[in-house]
């Protein structure tokens, strides 16, 4: 009874139907390959945000300028969910973990009755809606635990070449926002070398962004759980993921490891969440002249509006806040509408 | 009295003089700029593991082989003490740290009665000699937290710029192995992305990754401490590093900390260490058709020679066991014999 119940929540839990597909790679090569022709920056309307970047750009790769940067140390670091991609209804990693729950409390029934994973098997999607980042993170921690890192690998890639968006019934990977991709190209093709800084676990991110975004699996920071080194039962070595977080990336978390992997302030960093990115901005704007952008999601048409900066709705996914608002303006950071900025949102448009 | 008896430590703990140097940065552009010319691996006498190396890149690279790995795969892993640099007598991330004590104990006098402080304060050689590399991580903490990540830099960077090698007279940074050096650049001028994996502090070892061996700060996975994000008096955002160990890399760490930064099996990886570099050779080798390489101390008369493998003298610093040669003959790595294989040691000789 548990199974057929938990099957039929599962189905729901991924908020759309999952169908056959043609495989990722063909699909994700095409996103990869649109590099820059002509002007920089096509999908961006002309602006203090668009204007902004091509300054930032200029002032640090001109050999004349004051704020010239060397090549080596030309770093930019950007958030994933809600800047590079769509993190709402919710973020897609745990639309991801969320389908596991079923087969991890038939492993271990003993969590069917202990929280959070008693609210997420009850279906009650109001309540799974307010499910904390923490307890997010114990699920994430539940799921992809004990199991080889090939078989993570496996499971990812699975998912990512299947599941859809219930709103535009597209692979994930799709919902990448083409304004962020011309921004990826234009930084890459004057000498900078693009990092992701998530709050999502890096493993799952590495799975696509070389293909989605150009990032290479190396330049992905983000959350990340313990592994361990140990044989499997043909004494051949193998690394298996422990239940144990090592790296949070949640609030300052994100700058604190991304100076603990990569050991530099980034130039410039782009974000949109007043609990995961505001110490991140916050930190570049402060090295300097250095480009710190907050994407404002403010167009509920094409895509999402929330914040509740603005006054735009109030969400638990993806915050901006009044304050961070307030502090972007303050500081000088960059706030980028959605809505005014972005000529098209998705590549697809 | 502290203050001079740590004085006088201080220097005798340097195992050398510090003398005034020409700027580090000269001389490191030199090095980095011995680029492959004519044939590659030049400073290896031809022999099993020269042609082990070239047979490796021959068949990842060649389009028509079965065993070829696409660019974007081509990672390639190094250990450094022992491996890049030379380890003996001392660690020279160790002398470093060593030279710090005394300040610590002048701040923290509770330290002066506390292991293994007290030992390194009592300028016994012997004594410090067999510290474990578990006391060697607390003198790390201690001598490397509290402080501003930029202020650490700078204190690493004067220090790497001053201080000598007892035996040679030279800069550590001069000690890094020609021979090693051809493969960095062989590799890379064969599309393999070159990384550092190694037991000591990221955060010192990207102090001079780019311009001695030619890689990138964020291609360095070390041992690191926690970041804690704040703000300095002005209310400018600060990062310190906190007494708090986040990765350890010594023994299997190292493979487990190269996965959660990077998320990938190299394709070859070299060191030298039983108890650091053991299980990082062994999971490569298993991934198939790659190749591990373990380097052997067996040249007392160009530099040391140290197993206990082979009969070589036992000891504490960059230990090469029996066991682990039997290991690497089993399982077919390659053991480079520095007197055999490699014609110079250093660039200078």
């Amino acid at each position: 009874m548990t199974t057929s119940h938990s099957d039929g929540l599962s189905r729901r839990l991924l908020l759309g139907a999952l169908a056959a597909m043609p495989a990722l790679s063909g699909l994700l090569d095409a996103t990869a390959a649109q590099a820059e022709t002509g002007a920089p920056l096509a999908s961006w309307n002309d602006g203090p945000a668009k204007q902004a970047i091509l300054d930032f750009v200029r002032v640090t790769t001109d050999l004349s300028s004051k704020d010239f940067v060397p090549p080596e140390e030309r770093i930019a670091s950007f958030d994933q969910d809600g800047t590079l991609w769509v993190e709402h209804p919710v973020y897609s990693q745990i639309v991801f973990c969320l389908e596991h729950v079923p087969e991890l409390v038939k492993a271990k029934p003993e969590l069917k009755d202990r929280q959070p994973f008693k609210t997420v098997l009850s279906g009650d999607r109001e309540a799974i809606a307010k499910l904390s980042m923490r307890d997010f993170f114990e699920i994430v921690l539940g799921t992809q635990s004990g199991m080889d890192v090939e078989a993570f690998r496996e499971i990812s890639r699975k998912w990512l070449a299947e599941a859809k968006h219930p709103r535009w019934g597209r692979l994930y990977t799709e919902l990448v926002y083409q304004p962020m991709i011309e921004v990826l190209n234009y930084l890459r093709a004057n000498g900078y070398r693009t990092f992701i800084a998530t709050g999502g676990s890096a493993g799952f991110v590495r799975e696509y962004s070389g293909k989605v975004y150009g990032i290479p699996p190396e330049q992905v920071c983000g959350t990340e759980q313990a592994f361990k080194y140990g044989y499997d039962k043909d004494h051949r070595p193998i690394l298996t993921r422990e239940p144990k977080l090592v790296l949070d990336n949640l609030e300052a978390g994100k700058i604190e490891n991304f100076w603990l992997m990569y050991g530099r302030r980034p130039y410039t960093a782009f974000g949109n969440s007043s609990s995961d990115d505001l110490q991140m901005l916050e930190y570049v704007k402060a090295g300097g002249a250095r480009l710190s952008v907050a994407v404002l999601h403010d167009d509920a048409k094409r895509e999402y509006a929330y914040g509740p900066a603005q006054g735009l709705p109030n969400t638990s996914v993806g915050t901006f806040s009044q304050e961070m608002y307030d502090i972007a303006k303050k500081q000088g950071w960059i706030v980028v509408s959605m809505k005014d900025d972005w000529k098209r949102i998705f590549g697809f448009d």
